[in-house]
């Protein structure tokens, strides 16, 4: 791929689906001016750091490894990922704004709790259909204080833009904050179970089933 | 003070009391060989260390600056804490260790979630009495990125030892994570009320009443 590479990459998405994670070993290559494009370079370069930082730790691995392992420049690494932290965490920014548009569409008759779980129902459907690319995720995540704690970030930020979108429903700020954070011990649950569960296993199933076991723990 | 300074202090407790936090103006000087104990030494670096931070930002203050306005040596200053951080945390991992013992200590009998929300009623005996304290040092962790991650890492630490005690009472670790991180969200919805009422409101009461609360939002 030459300097000049220019991106003519229609829209780029963040889609985890399996069909993007393939890697189809065919590349469209367009010549003079107009670039290579290079499809599913955001997969592989995912794909070939999250195995990096696994093999070597996430310290060691640099940029210039990831993307010798994925066959890509540099140049592309960085128009899809601002650093290698951002590989890891690009996709929890996907999921809050998923989350936030499905409680956002709720039927205005829907109680607070109701347009939570039925958004984190939906969750499944920004989660990585290739499981193991997730468990790999989070192997990577445990072994790493500094990877923990963003984690744990991304966590808190997602239950404050739960809350707010629960209090553009009408719901007073306090009951808006506890319902979020009661919600995102549903969500761990379920994305814990998630990773430890087959294929086969349904992301709404697991929510239902936590939800659940929660309203029994509380004694309701 | 002497550089000889040696410590004779019986037990120097964590102990935020007001009684502690008061400042008496009247120092207990021992001299030859067995130098000066400062009563309520930690409790004045405290007070310092916050109003410092909150004046002129975490960042910019110094444990000299701190030990000059609590009229105490930097020597003191680290007896008590290992760094100017720590003044802020010392506090969660006392009240880590109060609710691990309190869920250890219920009755046999006591059903996970029995056990949890009394030991987060009995938090009232471990924060400090002086609530404009506790509302100060909430000012200077919101106002710092850095520490706001560090009180995300102590709440998660929390929940994780909350786990683990109820795994030590034979509770399935997928119910015992449950059960923590939705007790957490009571805890953080309590403590915020906490910080937002006058001084009469009382823990165990505003535990009671976001318990009760969480209880109606998950549909009990």
């Amino acid at each position: 791929m030459s300097a000049t590479d220019i991106r003519v990459a229609p829209h780029v998405s963040h889609c985890h689906q399996a069909c993007c994670h393939a890697t189809t070993g065919t590349d469209i290559t367009y010549t003079r001016r107009v670039a290579r494009w290079t499809p599913n370079a955001r997969g592989r370069l995912e794909t070939a750091a999250l195995e990096l930082y696994d093999e070597h730790g996430y310290d060691q691995a640099t940029v210039t490894q990831i993307t010798e392992r994925a066959g890509l420049t540099e140049r592309t690494f960085f128009r899809h990922f601002a650093d290698k932290r951002e590989v890891l965490f690009g996709g929890s920014q996907l999921l809050q704004d998923h989350l936030v548009e499905r409680v956002t569409d709720a039927p205005p008759s829907a109680a607070p709790w109701e347009a939570m779980t039925a958004a984190l129902s939906t969750a499944g459907d920004v989660l990585p259909a290739d499981r193991e690319y997730s468990r790999l995720r989070q192997r990577v995540i445990a072994a790493h204080p500094g990877l923990m704690e963003r984690e744990l970030i991304k966590l808190a930020t997602l239950s404050e833009a739960l809350a707010d979108a629960l209090q553009r429903r009408g719901i007073a700020a306090r009951t808006a904050h506890l319902a979020a954070d009661t919600a995102i011990a549903v969500f761990k649950a379920a994305f814990t179970r998630w990773l430890e569960t087959p294929e086969q296993s349904d992301f709404a199933t697991l929510v239902r089933e936590a939800s659940e076991e929660q309203r029994v723990i509380v004694g309701g």
